[in-house]
């Protein structure tokens, strides 16, 4: 056995937490410290972590865990409330920017049209799909304005944009490979959604049952998490759909049990911050190489930020618009949703793995989601400037 | 990236549980059930489930947290409390099994002596040289015992042999290698204290800080878990001394922290109990190939039951006697360190990796420590039945 996988996990603990606390100081998300982490002690920089078989699993269960308690953490009520609104705003702002950041993409890379092609620039667009709130959450809850339409309505677009984002990359993870029949593709990804439609029904049944016993016991933890690897086991071996697509509805399957959700994400953020996510974190930095860097690369990547804060600027702002909100609530929602975070990287992880993603414009994709999510405090903050408080 | 990765931790946390409720009902400890679950997973049994690289680093990571929680969870008070007994019987507990289980398998094993002969001898010897006193624990509590002057002491002897028994196989795994010089060895193993004395003092300090204006919060855990790894990984490079001895003296570093050691504690037991322990006991399971059984084989393991049960209750029997005990409190303390367990099984698999110890032979240490774990209780309680209540 080589025991330096000890002393990789200890540096990434290390030094992932300690940039993050860096960043947290200047109120951005540790994720931002955390990729800096991964990208100093990477072969991009100091060189002193590589990837590993290990590690890339770690990673990849890291990722699964973040989805799984996103699933978990869904709120049906809040959904409900702001409906309509947040379901336009969400499919906007999700269908604008794989528009124009696939587009981009088509631009500076594709010389002649492919399939292939066109599957390459559709992965670069899903990866601006989703927003990640928890910055505009962050910065609305300090000015005190969280509990405000706006901020509701913000909270639950950026949930339904998670699902939408997901079925897209569903769909287009199914598609990849040209080889098979698309209409056999698409019947795959139905059918994984009947599946996870009946399986829901009877574990749900199965976990309410379990949960009138034992609602607070280790058990209910581990059975959770079993379940969770199942789904995404099962997503990715019978379906052809994303694992990270299953850990998300195993999670939507279980976020109704009122009784043991708070329990089980807690027990599952224990392991997921104490282990996996930091090492998922630094294996996207991990995976940059500095070296790879031209000119063209530098342009792509100013043009790339400019069409993934622009689209969703633009994509939720019109149709907030639409939802007859006013042209200065509408501003706030569109720039609310500027931020993207983990999904983005995972998305990014798994375009990577299956070809789609060219490692080489990772440290594109890495800088547009670490500036989109410095930007957005200070913008949100200069759109309600205007306001009394 | 192969995903079936994700089903074996799920059938492994599926069915360790399964089977560790199913033994905890009949009043066995759950590492019972866990091991038995990895015997029909794995290639013995069903061969639904192999080893794997993965499995095998997760299982590692197990042990090391496994231990590193029973070091943060020692208390020094009660140590010091019961103290000169204690010391007494947990020494002799630890050399008078070494002893006799090392004869055991040089009579059935060696039929030249030699100096591999007799590192194998003693690894066997050193499995069973430690106890597991959660049994007896239980036993007593539920008997209404544990207050009492042997309850306490059989605490102290169970932490001290722990060890006892973790120092020597730091010595055993640094001799394990016959081309190096003895004297060299013990110098390294002497550098070792040393250096986890100084580091200590220093860590401690810094972890003491950290404490007064952040005892709960999430970044202890995680400077505390990659302390922990960097201390298991340095015991292996720099000084030849198994992991497990790092991560033990890690904890012990920090078990006088009493503000941080609670909380750090609970975090890591849920990491632990809900991913890596569980794939740490199926992975013993998952090395047991049963077509290997001959007769020679079951005669051994009758044999090494009884010297491993019989050298427990003489060696601590004799040394409660020593310490002016009465014949009836020294046989309870005997009969109260029969048990084994998570540490039998980690030096069992640092055995298994380090060469000593023969793959063939593991079935009868499981089985000897299953056994040692069921019976306990069941003498315990007969040793009491003469008393009133």
């Amino acid at each position: 056995m080589n025991y330096s996988f000890l002393l990789s996990i200890a540096l990434i603990l290390l030094f992932t937490k300690l940039f993050g606390l860096a960043t947290a100081k200047v109120h951005l998300p540790q994720v931002v410290g955390a990729l800096v982490a991964g990208i100093l002690l990477g072969p991009g920089c100091f060189g002193i972590l590589h990837e590993s078989n290990f590690l890339t699993y770690t990673a990849e269960i890291g990722v699964i865990l973040l989805m799984f308690i996103a699933g978990i953490d869904t709120d049906m009520n809040v959904l409900k409330k702001t409906g309509p609104a947040a379901c336009l705003i969400a499919t906007l702002g999700v269908f604008v920017p794989i528009f124009v950041c696939s587009g981009v993409y088509l631009l500076f890379f594709v010389k002649s049209f492919s399939y292939t092609a066109l599957m390459k620039a559709l992965f670069i667009g899903v990866v601006f799909a989703a927003t990640s709130v928890s910055i505009t959450v962050e910065t609305l809850n300090e000015m005190g304005k969280l509990q405000t339409n706006v901020g509701a309505t913000l909270l639950s677009a950026a949930i339904i944009d998670d699902i939408i984002g997901i079925v897209v990359l569903s769909v287009l993870s199914g598609l990849g490979d040209d080889t098979v029949n698309p209409y056999g593709v698409v019947a795959k990804i139905g059918l994984f959604f009947l599946f996870t439609f009946i399986v829901g029904l009877v574990v749900y049944r199965i976990f309410k049952m379990i949960t009138i016993r034992h609602s607070h016991t280790r058990r209910l933890a581990v059975w959770a998490l079993a379940f969770c690897f199942i789904m995404s086991y099962c997503a990715e071996k019978l379906f052809g759909v994303a694992d990270i697509t299953g850990a998300f509805f195993a999670g939507v399957i279980l976020c109704n049990l009122t009784d043991m959700k708070q329990f089980v994400a807690k027990k599952l953020t224990v392991a997921s911050y104490l282990f996996f996510t930091p090492v998922f974190f630094a294996g996207i930095g991990l995976k940059i190489k500095i070296e790879s860097v031209g000119a063209n690369l530098i342009f792509f990547t100013l043009c790339l930020i400019i069409a993934a804060v622009g689209s969703k600027i633009i994509g939720c702002g019109l149709a907030a618009k639409i939802c007859k909100m006013s042209n200065s609530d509408s501003l706030k929602i569109g720039v609310g949703m500027i931020a993207r975070g983990e999904v983005a990287l995972m998305v990014a992880q798994k375009g990577i793995l299956s070809g789609y993603i060219d490692p080489k414009i990772l440290p594109s994709i890495v800088i547009c989601v670490v500036f989109a999510a410095l930007i957005t405090p200070i913008i949100l903050k200069w759109t309600y400037s205007g306001e009394n408080k």
